[in-house]
């Protein structure tokens, strides 16, 4: 099994961080192999943040996304720009206040006010992307949680532990509200 | 021309952040393209970090380094592992009180007591990846100094940027005391 993941935004909303994050779990915590890539070209100036990451039980040959199974977009830029690349009954992630896909592609498509629960919550942005990572968790199943919390602990500071399992606790909570029809 | 970028390390010497770093520095600042990755599998469990960077102004076609024009080693076990990859006149930066690396490769041995330096001015290690960032600058003229320093001033709060600037500065003072024969 190897899943795609493209995770997009705007600077500044913990896209890279995300990335790195997910991978890390996957791997140093969760006991499978995980690749993580970001370009940066003309196209990045000024334009949409991506990060790449695959994970796979299987030697992965080739560390680019070309065509994601999960796609998480948080701004408009990000979705228009990368929607297009979504693998037919991939899943379409997507901040339901902040971003208004357009519904041709075929996808699942999952809208949840992650930014808005998060604000309310935190009255702050920074958990924003330990909050999706919660919601990719609930979604795909791709690593334990349990192996995620060790992973933020081994991480961050002290101090920021208990936010951080309020965030992903959050993401957790949204994901398990979506309907599965994948 | 294409700079190929292996950096390695321990966890938490900052090895990732400075490939972000250098990456970002080289595309958003400095107007050329890069690609930024790390792989983390197996090996990467309780082994060396590795990030790979590649720089170029045209577009960059396969994301990995199978073998870098510059390999940064910040550990003993991080040179054993990678050196063998080194492209021929290859760059290999090494701190001189932390790696005592073969000299078996047909490579340039840059050997810094970065490490040291760093914790003498600034009585912690948190700078380290800044300053070597600055010594790559001396080294390859890859980035110019200014778009780095715009990089680091737009991506660190305020409180940061004088010891920012300084490790930098640092850097660039350490790779110019080295005797280019490359």
């Amino acid at each position: 099994m190897t899943s795609r993941f493209l995770l997009s935004g705007s600077g500044g909303q913990g896209v890279i961080s995300l990335a790195i994050l997910l991978a890390q779990a996957a791997s140093l915590y969760g006991g499978h192999n995980a690749v993580q890539t970001q370009a940066y070209g003309p196209e990045a100036r000024g334009g949409a943040t991506r990060s790449d990451v695959i994970i796979s039980d299987n030697e992965i040959l080739f560390p680019q996304v070309l065509h994601p199974d999960v796609l998480v977009s948080l701004t408009n830029q990000a979705c228009a720009k990368f929607l297009p690349l979504i693998r037919p009954n991939g899943i379409m992630l997507f901040d339901s206040d902040l971003v208004q896909p357009e519904r041709r592609m075929d996808a699942h498509y999952v809208g949840l006010p992650m930014h808005r629960e998060v604000v309310a919550k935190f009255h702050k942005t920074q958990a924003l992307n330990i909050c999706v990572l919660g919601v990719l968790l609930s979604l795909t199943k791709i690593v334990d949680v349990d192996a995620v919390r060790k992973c933020l602990t081994d991480k961050f500071k002290p101090a920021f532990h208990e936010a951080n399992n309020q965030a992903l606790d959050l993401g957790l909570q949204l994901g398990e509200s979506v309907e599965r029809v994948w």
